[in-house]
């Protein structure tokens, strides 16, 4: 993270006064919350959107191995709304202060003619540093037959799959204030506003020492799109669904939704946010180093050779998701 | 500008390689074309709607002294459309190689649900650096009475005031398909279309010559609101509205809006785009640097006193926009 000032016409921030003597290389990424903005305007909740705005990209960009430094928003309204507007930056705030990042600038725009009444959509672009000297993750030559595959979980379905989501509380009998079938101590909107998991704090101590080869944020494609991204050709990501337990929002969604379990698979993180590819040899230290962050972490699979023209990621024991 | 490589889930900028041997310090933007891209998809033209995008944070962040570096755009549409998204992204590069700039990412999104038929939002970031040790315009403290003011011009009201170019135009009894009335040789949706002038490559040699205390780039605001940015609090800008001709199309919307001159003044840029702060004794070097790179420059007016809550910017004689 970095201290910078703000000012002018845009946010400047001083490398060299961020802890970086020599001049690194910049990992930029960009993206935004797609349509779970409609629940937070349905649930008229907007403190926690800007949480899921800035874990989309930090956790990107930290899957190359860099320290996000510096985040910038937008916000496009139908109308100008001070309070609501003042919601979403406090969760802006928040989620920079999860992911130890300055809130460098931001554009709000009201565009009545173009977004219809009541929404708004919300991007950020984010910008983090690799140390002078260092590879970018993946380190695809590096991996080989016998890593291991590491899952963090998920704190839900972050923020993809909602345009699915919308459609299958559409179709149930339930309201979004209802309680939520699986959290009858919350609503069935705000358990599914439950921000996204930021890892920025859990990988970065891991990065400095060396002990991951890869990372990959698990988002819209899921597992079976998500971990082929960070392999070589020559290597296949084998991942046993028996080896988490599978949130239960996601279990009622399959069964209200009758969604196949392969669609499952191809939308939903399922319970896992973050995948970290590690040698075998290097997997107590890694575990132990999380854990005594207070984070979970769960040997979710391995790396297999991949014959050629096979896929990069074969999730084994779907069926465990009926249940 | 910079080279990089494109991969993963982001883009990477190698400072070093970029030329910056030394730590830099990082400028950061982020802004969007507003309602100009209503008028894109009226005419149905989508290939330079990303050059005012480009231009928009370029010339915003240059404001700064940095060197534009990278940028990232989001495209936020009703219904992804390939056609309009490849001429939307076409535009986006050509204003990167006029900005000497690297396209590092974008995002595209489809929010049916959200984004009204047939429209689209565009937003972009973009990231530039200051060599170590270069202090950041505006250099506030070394202006002083005397200064000149030098005015580089638009090319036409760039990516401001098209909410109400459109209500004007709508009033008016031509269509966007009839002859401009400033230009017959166009329509008047083209010639309002025309593509916003990047400042990047005229501007940065003489900021390596330490030629200038600051630069402000014109736009919602007009002269009035975005040069009083730039000065201390005992200067005052000084604007002689008879040293330009004011280009025909806002003479037009003037008299086709009935609108008001300070109005005028308040909304469009009125034929300058940038304006810069120089030393006397440096205006003449300044002028030959920029007329021998082939760029027009005008000398518009100058630093005077500014009393205690005076405006930080007066333009005289805007009686000649009436004429």
């Amino acid at each position: 993270g970095t201290k910078s000032s703000i000012g002018g016409f845009g946010g400047q921030v001083d490398l060299a006064a961020a802890g970086y003597e020599q001049s690194p290389t910049i990992s930029s990424g960009v993206d935004g919350v797609g349509t779970k903005s409609r629940l937070a305007i349905r649930m008229n909740k907007h403190d926690t959107i800007g949480i899921d705005l800035v874990a989309m990209v930090a956790n990107d960009i930290l899957t190359e191995g860099a320290e996000p430094l510096w985040l910038m928003d937008t916000m496009n309204m139908h109308q100008l709304d001070v309070e609501t507007g003042v919601n979403i930056v406090a969760g802006v705030a928040n989620g920079c202060i999860q992911a130890n990042c300055n809130l460098a600038g931001g554009e709000t725009a009201e565009l009545g003619d173009i977004i219809k009444e009541g929404h708004y959509i919300l991007d950020a672009s984010c910008s983090g540093a690799l140390r002078k000297g260092r590879k970018p993750l993946p380190w695809k030559e590096d991996m080989a037959k016998g890593d291991v595959l590491l899952g963090l979980p998920s704190s839900g379905p972050h923020s993809n799959g909602y345009s699915l989501i919308h459609k299958i509380v559409e179709r149930s009998h339930l309201a979004f204030s209802s309680p939520a079938p699986w959290d009858p101590s919350t609503s069935l909107g705000l358990s599914l506003l439950t921000p996204t998991k930021i890892y920025v704090r859990a990988l970065l101590p891991l990065f400095e020492k060396d002990l991951v080869k890869g990372a990959a944020h698990i988002t819209g494609g899921g597992l079976v799109e998500n971990l082929p991204r960070i392999l070589p050709r020559g290597l296949q990501a084998w991942v046993e669904a028996t080896s988490w337990d599978v949130p239960a929002v996601f279990r009622w969604l399959k069964r209200e939704g009758n969604v196949e379990k392969e669609e499952m698979a191809r939308v939903f993180n399922m319970g896992i946010g973050m995948v970290l590819v590690v040698a075998e040899g290097l997997v107590t230290e890694v575990m132990e180093m999380l854990e005594g962050m207070g984070e979970e972490v769960v040997r979710i699979g391995g790396l297999v050779g991949r014959e050629e023209g096979g896929v990069g990621c074969v999730v084994r024991d779907l069926e465990v998701w009926d249940q």
